[in-house]
């Protein structure tokens, strides 16, 4: 094993003998790890290590249940909801993507809803383990208001992702995870702890100014993208993973972070169902699909055109080369979180 | 009956008339003109009349076909494949939102895929009366080259719309059904066909400058919605409803005003599933969060804020009040058509 390979495996080893001590048994410890590790190393610094004290507080207030007893209903074969019981969130979502996964494989798809978690990290984190299986998936879920409705001048809906993943018959899976705000909030929470600017016209401030400034920014409004076309993918979001679910929505979701009068009870909801369902040659056709965008004349300085994933796939296996940069303030709560 | 609403249903008889005329049984050209008079109603110009002599062109050139032998395959209780045999659009969606409405009441759920069809016209058209069978939908279509992906100088995606629905616990269905590209295509063809203007920074010529010229835009390049979030959700619906279904993918769909070299096989996926999978309560909870997105402080200048659907509803009830306006061109291809 490469030296950055062990000091990773080492920032790993932490991680878990925290969650550890916080309660979570050994295999839901390596399950939230894994998911920390992997934002650091696809670059989602804002669903990193920066949010290990938050879940850390989150448990000792007894808001997130380190011990949960997670309810699984079946449905039908294909359908299943899941009852996370205040899991931490990844476990929640490693739970459902792999009983999609299962009912997807049984029937052709899978429809798996999730109420009761918490903040899961990245969709395509799970979105991959279900195009590893080839299959094509969706997923769905809400978070703490941050992007005012059309028309409204009060935040709402979260950023709402919206996560696509297929198969392509090479080893870069095709993942599309966008959230539905010009910026995802993660980055301005960590621009806020950086004192760093945010770009311009991403968000407004509370008094509906726009603003450059991070703290600025979190207590007032996150923009939409494309104005009421967003606002309406955002509401889309916030019915398919909470008032489907059972989970909160409407507002209702509480942020992690500065909220600590309940637990969050997100709702999640995953799609999923095999590529080769109508077609025999599915993997031909996908290549033949992602061969046929590249070939396109370029934009000039653009020297390939990239699918979604594939720039984050690279930054993968980049970021794997290099040790896992922790800023000081991660640095204390890593120290003041073992001892 | 009153005056207006007997010259509407005068006027529908007309195109089921020419519909008839060019081949489309009874039962068929019924589908067709009453898709045709919706989309007028409901104010989407460019999905109604003014497409009336492109869809008896592509019949008289045998691209449509009027006596289609559509082909249902049952892959499961719950999944579909349709092989819709060249038909019109409006039949190949109507015969398979029915048979998605069909499965989900069966099984749930339900997974609906068409191959060999075309230009069905408006999404929200079928998702709504998946909606009236109190199911939640989602409806994706490809289409001919506008978009050009993120990083390209020319044209792939179609405006691939993303279509969402469910009901309200009110009489009027949400129905979010957005196109990726900052404006629909039929309105830019509807601007040309009458020399108006589209608006700044919704299309580039065929140089990739920006114009406002309607017929350059037709020729060159329409902008995705944000960026390459938009270009990445066309992808998908490329995938979803191409590479996945059978149909033409990758911008092999053609123009059907433009491209008379061989029939569309446009490919369409509808997913239903019933809103009481997770909850009992549905009704209750979708009516508290359009509640609750409803009571929030406003922007000035703004009375109500809008769920996707409402607006289109009032148009609908507005227009149904009053003549359906025809413009002079649409009234030659009228002419024309009958004799």
């Amino acid at each position: 094993m490469g030296k950055v390979k062990l000091r990773t495996e080492k920032l790993k080893k932490e991680i878990i003998n925290i969650f550890q001590k916080f309660g979570l048994s050994n295999k839901h410890s390596l399950i939230s790890a894994n998911a920390l590790i992997n934002a650091e190393l696809v670059g989602a610094y804002g669903h990193g290590l920066s949010r290990l004290k938050m879940y850390c507080d989150r448990i000792s207030k007894k808001l997130i249940n380190p011990k949960p007893k997670i309810k699984i209903k079946k449905i039908s074969q294909s359908i299943s909801h899941i009852d996370a019981d205040d899991s931490i969130g990844f476990v929640a979502a490693d739970v459902a993507i792999k009983k999609a996964i299962q009912n997807a494989k049984k029937t052709g798809i899978g429809l798996v809803a999730v109420k009761n978690s918490g903040h899961y990290g990245l969709s395509g984190y799970y979105a991959e383990q279900a195009v590893k299986k080839n299959l094509i998936t969706m997923i769905y879920t809400n978070a703490p208001p941050a992007i005012a409705p059309h028309g409204a001048l009060k935040s709402l809906f979260g950023t709402n992702p919206i996560c696509f993943g297929t198969p392509t018959s090479s080893k870069i899976p095709f993942i599309l995870d966008t959230s539905i705000s010009m910026i995802n909030r993660g980055k301005i929470r960590v621009a806020a702890r950086n004192n760093k600017k945010i770009p311009d016209g991403v968000a407004l401030d509370r008094f509906g100014k726009p603003t450059t400034n991070a703290k600025k920014a979190l207590k007032g409004v996150q923009l939409p993208i494309s104005s009421f076309r967003g606002s309406g993918l955002a509401w889309m979001v916030d019915i398919l993973s909470g008032v489907l679910t059972g989970g909160n929505h409407a507002g209702r979701v509480k942020d992690p972070f500065d909220d600590f009068t309940g637990p969050q009870n997100i709702g999640h909801l995953f799609i999923t169902f095999k590529t080769n369902l109508f077609v025999k040659d599915f993997n031909k056709r996908i290549k033949d699909n992602i061969k046929k965008v590249k070939r396109l004349p370029k934009i000039k300085g653009i020297k390939e055109i990239m699918y979604p994933g594939q720039n984050k796939y690279q930054r993968f296996k980049l970021n794997s080369k290099k040790e896992i940069k922790i800023s000081e303030i991660t640095k204390r709560d890593l120290e003041n979180l073992k001892n």
